[in-house]
């Protein structure tokens, strides 16, 4: 995945966010990534709730998790997130999430196409472009 | 509560539905008090889709649950629904959840302002207000 | 509503949460509600996980929503709770969330019965009971 | 995808699904996804709780999903659904989204493990086995 990671916060598993299994239900994980890109961007200084009231949205258009160990009600998960250009149009997250004993729970990405509130492809805003480039220069 | 019901659905409990009692996460039932109120609507020949695409929206202002019995992943439910109107400017649903075997799940209600999309407050449609006059008949 | 507030955690509105009409589904403030009243117990000194695993339950048994202001993704909210004993066997909690412009989107309650993990009431731990007659001592 | 599908349902585009961009939260197609595999599952004569409950469980362990289209609060929908053995001990259900009109929403996989409510690698169900061979017997 994605390392170094660009923004990182801790969460705790809600009571709706269990199953019968008395594990995290698998939807819920996709919920997590958003939080995890909001976060992000924020921390970067380009809150996507300002972005789209500005007429740039990041609709998803794939989306993959692995999910690869038990979390359950309570637990304090930390997120991890990180963000790419793919090519010139299009945006990707990368997100892993630990429990506090080190254990990976999930990891996966998403990639987003850049819209106006339409769903038209538009020219991805310079601000996130540069927001993206430059988050990955710590990797360098 | 509102016998006798105008409309009856039958639906399934999902899996995402559930929590780690095994049973259903109480959040849940005013999704599927939406369902009830939708299907409500449409039975009726007034789908609320094209309610509020014609500008009469109907945001919930009061919701009340009363957990009931048991329910547990993949049971099939029995959604119960009727509609009122409160006064001339409200209207409420009236729902009870039945499983197969008779018992009741939850019942309760929601409350509605009829208003414009940005929130404002508009004079009831008279479709909606026939349509919802019209079913209380059957119970005089 | 049951001021003097026990507990106050700010939180964020999430992406999933919202709706159509671009303000939050109303059915989220139930979720919302549990976890109010999970960051309360754990604030006691009660963490509601370690409770229910050593036991004891608390199963919603009525829920009631007030709606009473509008509020929009990525908005910080407040959540206010409170919880008393009703009677000798029922825990009810109070809550009331509001925006950083002090307006108050919803408030409401929850009451929940005490039981085994299969349903069955049981007679309040004491550690319960202690943790929510103390906390309503700063109203006195 | 793996045509031809083994199972088709009707669903509708619940309000709770929508998000503020006026068609569906990404996460809920995964939910979506939980309701195809069961209602399989149910058609091929082996419903996923009594198997559950039988000791056998189907942990989410990777999922992906490509957004392809948009649809919007009570479009009518068609699921897809196909499942096969990946190797001797893992599940996949392969799905598609499909409007009224013929354009596709969604489409993606889950692939499954085979375990004890634990969540302990088991060998698969003969009768897993045998239905998830079975249903690919079409497509020869």
């Amino acid at each position: 995945m994605g390392e170094p990671w660009r923004h990182r916060h801790w969460f705790r598993v809600r009571y709706g966010d269990t199953d019968q299994l008395r594990t995290v239900y698998s939807a819920r994980v996709l919920d997590w990534f958003e939080v995890g890109r909001t976060e992000l961007l924020r921390d970067a200084g380009l809150p996507y709730a300002e972005m789209e009231e500005a007429g740039a949205c990041l609709p998803v258009i794939e989306a993959h998790v692995n999910y690869r160990g038990r979390t359950k009600y309570d637990d304090r998960l930390e997120m991890r997130s990180s963000a790419s250009m793919v090519g010139k149009a299009r945006v990707r997250f990368e997100h892993e999430i630990v429990r506090a004993d080190g254990g990976v729970v999930a990891d996966g990405w998403t990639t987003h196409a850049v819209t106006d509130p339409s769903g038209k492809a538009i020219r991805p805003p310079k601000t996130l472009v540069d927001v993206i480039g430059k988050q990955r220069e710590p990797s360098e």
